[in-house]
């Protein structure tokens, strides 16, 4: 699984876009698999972990609570909250050395956070943040 | 502000949707106002204030950082999440009676809540709650 979400990150970065890609799985099937839309759609709240959510669609509240999210990076707040709020118990990331999100707070309310530290995930997003820094600190909120 | 944010509300109600609104406003002026889009548009990250820092766009960070966020009701954790993810400092809530989010959080990482207790959005949340269970319930993850 994340796996498809690095290349949903490839494709983002072949897009010019933020290479953030992630996928909703629901009893080991992608229900949706999305990545970053700020450059390529103008959005601010398309991230992997949203894009990814609103593409799975309306499900009902049990296929949430039995999903594993899988991101190449480490969800900020904001995705960190929208699987909060479907109560997503489980949570992959690829690697959070480039970017370090709302972990604890995931841990704190009970989700299980497992971080694969994969290299791929970690470079892609280097050169990045190398080639775009504004962009990138747009992303996170930051001047 | 507030007043913006009821008539989003309204008109989400109106058509056939979840009544919550949001206006995020920068320097007194509305940068972006929004509404729940689950039944009009299948989402499932369009919340009111989700919504309004969409159709607000790609803004500076200095600009989320003078903001506040109106909402009809009080913001569940995506909601919340993302404005921390922007470091938006305000956030005025027209009530939370109905339902209520993630105040606590906010108010822990230094964002100002203010919560009106304003009847006519309480009134309007009672309403769809008794009319449409079923996709409240569905909008904040619940079975």
């Amino acid at each position: 699984m994340l796996a498809v979400a690095l290349a949903e990150a490839r494709k983002g970065h072949d897009e010019g876009g933020v290479p953030i890609g992630a996928v909703l799985a629901v009893d080991g099937r992608v229900a949706g698999s999305g990545r970053n839309r700020r450059v390529q759609e103008g959005s601010v709240i398309r991230h992997g972990e949203t894009d990814a959510l609103e593409r799975a669609g309306r499900l009902r509240a049990d296929a949430y609570r039995r999903a594993t999210m899988y991101t190449t990076l480490s969800p900020c707040d904001m995705c960190a909250g929208a699987m909060l709020l479907y109560g997503i118990p489980r949570v992959v990331v690829g690697e959070h050395r480039t970017f370090l999100g709302a972990e604890d707070l995931l841990r704190a309310r009970g989700v299980e956070v497992v971080v694969v530290d994969d290299e791929e995930c970690r470079a892609l997003m280097a050169r990045f943040i190398d080639e775009r820094p504004d962009v990138w600190h747009e992303d996170i909120g930051e001047p």
